[in-house]
């Protein structure tokens, strides 16, 4: 496990977090779709080729499961995360497709100490997935809960 | 694949939708999580037992994705789908915990012709999934995209 080393008191409105970057193979599109979202365009090439697609496109829960990998790898498992209330606008911009590699970017929007538990606060933080064509392909405002730093660590 | 039988025409405001029941495992929790969201509290017994959590949970996601699963099954198959732009209000309310039966259903809110293409409309609908206790555990609002009924077809 990661030495937690992020903390609510480290989140600064507009601080900006590159998390890195994700190639998506048909094989993982193909397999998450017949799991969680079995519809033609996700998991029949032919009939993905003749929908209004034109291929086979990645369920929109893959991207945000992709992206949330990312999130893990390349900064929540640094930090005290205890989990997310929600999460808002999620906004599917562009199909992601076989071959796609996607890029995670976090912006901090806001912070918010708890009032009924001392031990946490929430921060707001905008999500941004882009292509390898620098296409955004699906953005989100997402809440994000996390310990405060215990005293008398510096 | 299922016939096509539910057009755009046929959303009415108001209408509910219920889209059946699904248990989750743990070795299904487990196998999302350590894919797409590897946080202590999904993907470790112990870890988990020392969270605020108490044991494992699911993965926010991953309850996205079943609920997908049944919407799907129970809707989509048969739909005229064509995709989603976005998703708004996904609310985690309690966490799924191992064991745990998901039951979703669906309320149609609005729907909208679209201006600009003639073959298609909006949809927008609440979803809500509740657990074995009748507890909801995840709220949010899509739209998703579903084709006109072709001209001639009744």
């Amino acid at each position: 496990m990661a030495t937690i080393e992020y903390y609510f008191e480290d989140a600064t409105p507009g601080a900006v977090l590159e998390l890195g970057s994700r190639k998506v193979t048909e094989a993982e599109i193909l397999a998450f779709a017949r799991d969680f979202d079995p519809q033609p365009f996700h998991i029949d090439r032919e009939a993905a080729a003749q929908s209004i697609f034109g291929g086979i496109i990645a369920s929109g829960w893959h991207t945000c499961a992709l992206t949330m990998r990312l999130m893990v790898d390349g900064f929540l498992s640094r930090a005290a995360s205890l989990g997310s209330p929600g999460v808002d606008n999620i906004r599917w911009l562009r199909p992601v497709r076989p071959g796609d590699t996607l890029t995670v970017r976090i912006v901090v929007l806001e912070t918010r100490a708890s009032q009924s538990k001392a031990d946490r606060g929430a921060v707001r933080m905008r999500t941004e997935v882009t292509n390898q064509l620098g296409e955004l392909v699906m953005t989100m405002e997402s809440t994000g809960l996390i310990g405060r730093r215990p005293a008398g660590l510096s």
